[in-house]
């Protein structure tokens, strides 16, 4: 008698068993049709190649306070490795302690988005540095006054030549080419999620899976998907109901700015990439919301007409912190000296 | 004939080398007499034992802006590790770009300075800890807002209670505590004037050491000795001239304001420290000039009423380069996450 129960009971676990192995290769066959893994290894970048002494070289820009005219700030300023290389601050300080009106977003990864800023005004990388150097509110610098910069420090004009051995290496181009480069190499691979997706059945914890179950089945995925989980397309925020003003200011049209589409593209935005999202708070473009969960339900309520269970915000914000991969871990470099050349720090 | 010749030239060349070998142990032991290498393992701090997780809390509190109201501002916006852990400009920027009126001294070795800051008013690192913290014009923060933010962090909590196994771990004075064995690891071994101290013969140039007896010979180590070639000592800045007053601006007191006693000690300032000096411009509590050169001819006017050689000063500042040694690898670590209770930025 026990023993028949015993038999049964086996069966039974076995079925169970079985059904939930299946219901996981589902999953990830679903989750794998919407998105891809991160890879280790650093993408290579369309007519920008990469070198080691040219990723020195970004390395080093990326941390050197005078592509700032003052002399303070540097891209990690508000790329902070430290706080998910965005700066954990609702819109970033700059030059005179102006502020922004966006929220800064992280570096990592960022090789994989469409474009780059909020609004997409910059096609890659390389546009998109060389604007924060040159912008009043930020680093207030201009092209002339970095070249002239590096130009005078010995150490940085041979890392120039040896980077980009042509005709004129210091260029505010190449400035912004190394960068791109070292930005590129900021990759964070091996999160939670993309183990799963690679097919490891014990990386992701059953509640991060439900959480993954519940953000495709609620249509999240219409425009969180690709690689960066987001990223990859611009939608509108707000495509059902316009969310608070606080969180979407009425002045900021978004990428209606950029391709002078008033109505067709009003509010318009980048859809915010979530690898590393848990990282990267406060969120939105206004980076005026704290909380992962409040993200969650605003996003649903604006984007879907959706008032998710409170069980469900919460797997899915567990799952959403899956997408936290291995951080780089960069040694701050030891920066080239100023000569007697050098343009001095203004502020 | 020729054979004469030849032997009378080695027998000179032996001559020459053995008093030329005669004078660098002459001169070593002379420095060795005024000075002293840094040592390869950092100090043990009277009454603040280190530890492995002390230490990585205090790294981390090093590079977290949260201790700042801002949550922009961390110790490391000042004492950057690429620039010689200081900040490479006239005097630091801080909270809403209020500036202060002297210079950010390097916090490397400062674990070996009599006291800290210019005036010495703070008699150890955990004492300067507190200071920037809480000033108005740098991180603006209060003691108790501080507490306030560690405690709402689990993972900073946990770090406390490791790193302090007593009734209340998570106070403000904890927060120095731990930032100051950080900051006590900061040394920088194995200069080629610490080589050459030790007994290598090879570790300096000939001019670096011709710089080294020059430096002797004029009388700075009356001032500058120590382990830190300074920063052991206070001495009227303007001994026998007063410098130029944008150099010494008139309204710094220095050390009187410390101690009271305005006359005996007006203008009186902590020996600079000249451990890492090249890394470090621009010069002098005021920040005021950039030029190694320049300053020891204007140390050698205000204090030794001399006018050197343009010889001896540039042999001088071939010296002072070789007092820069192993900068410490820091790789910026990822900081715990803020939660609902963490106090947020004000800026």
């Amino acid at each position: 008698m026990y023993c028949i129960k015993f038999i049964l009971f086996v069966m039974l676990a076995l079925v169970v068993l079985d059904s939930s192995a299946r219901d996981l290769e589902e999953l990830r066959e679903k989750a794998n049709s919407i998105f891809q893994p991160i890879p280790e290894d650093p993408p290579e970048i369309q007519g920008n190649p990469s070198n080691p002494v040219k990723v020195e070289l970004g390395t080093k820009l990326f941390f050197d306070p005078r592509l700032s005219r003052s002399g303070a700030i540097s891209c990690a300023s508000c790329h902070n490795p430290g706080t998910g290389w965005a700066d954990n601050i609702p819109t970033s300080i700059g030059h005179g302690w102006q502020t922004g009106s966006r929220n800064a977003p992280t570096v990592l990864n960022s090789v994989f988005n469409i474009a780059m800023f909020w609004d997409g005004r910059a096609p890659d990388l390389k546009s998109q540095a060389k604007v924060p150097i040159q912008m009043s509110i930020e680093m207030n610098n201009t092209p002339e006054r970095v070249v002239a910069t590096m130009s005078s420090i010995p150490e940085y004009v041979k890392l120039f030549h040896e980077a980009f051995p042509e005709d004129e290496p210091v260029t505010f181009d190449n400035v912004a080419r190394a960068i791109e480069v070292f930005e590129a190499t900021l990759v964070t691979p091996n999160a939670p999620f993309d183990r799963f997706l690679r097919g490891d059945d014990n990386a992701m914890t059953e509640r991060e899976l439900r959480g993954l179950d519940r953000f495709i089945g609620h249509g999240c995925v219409a425009c969180h998907r690709g690689i960066n989980v987001g990223g990859n397309a611009f939608f509108p925020f707000g495509m059902r109901n316009a969310p608070d003003e606080t969180i979407r200011p009425p002045d900021d049209k978004g990428r209606a700015k950029v391709t002078g589409r008033k109505l067709l593209h009003e509010f318009h935005f980048r859809v915010a990439p979530l690898r590393n999202v848990a990282l990267t708070a406060p969120y939105f473009h206004s980076g005026q919301v704290w909380d992962l969960e409040e993200s969650i339900r605003i996003m649903a309520k604006s984007q879907l007409d959706a008032t998710l269970s409170e069980q469900d915000v919460r797997d899915i914000a567990v799952f959403l912190h899956a997408l936290t991969g291995d951080q780089p871990e960069i040694t701050v470099p030891v920066l080239p000296l100023s000569t007697a050349d050098t343009p001095r720090p203004e502020y």
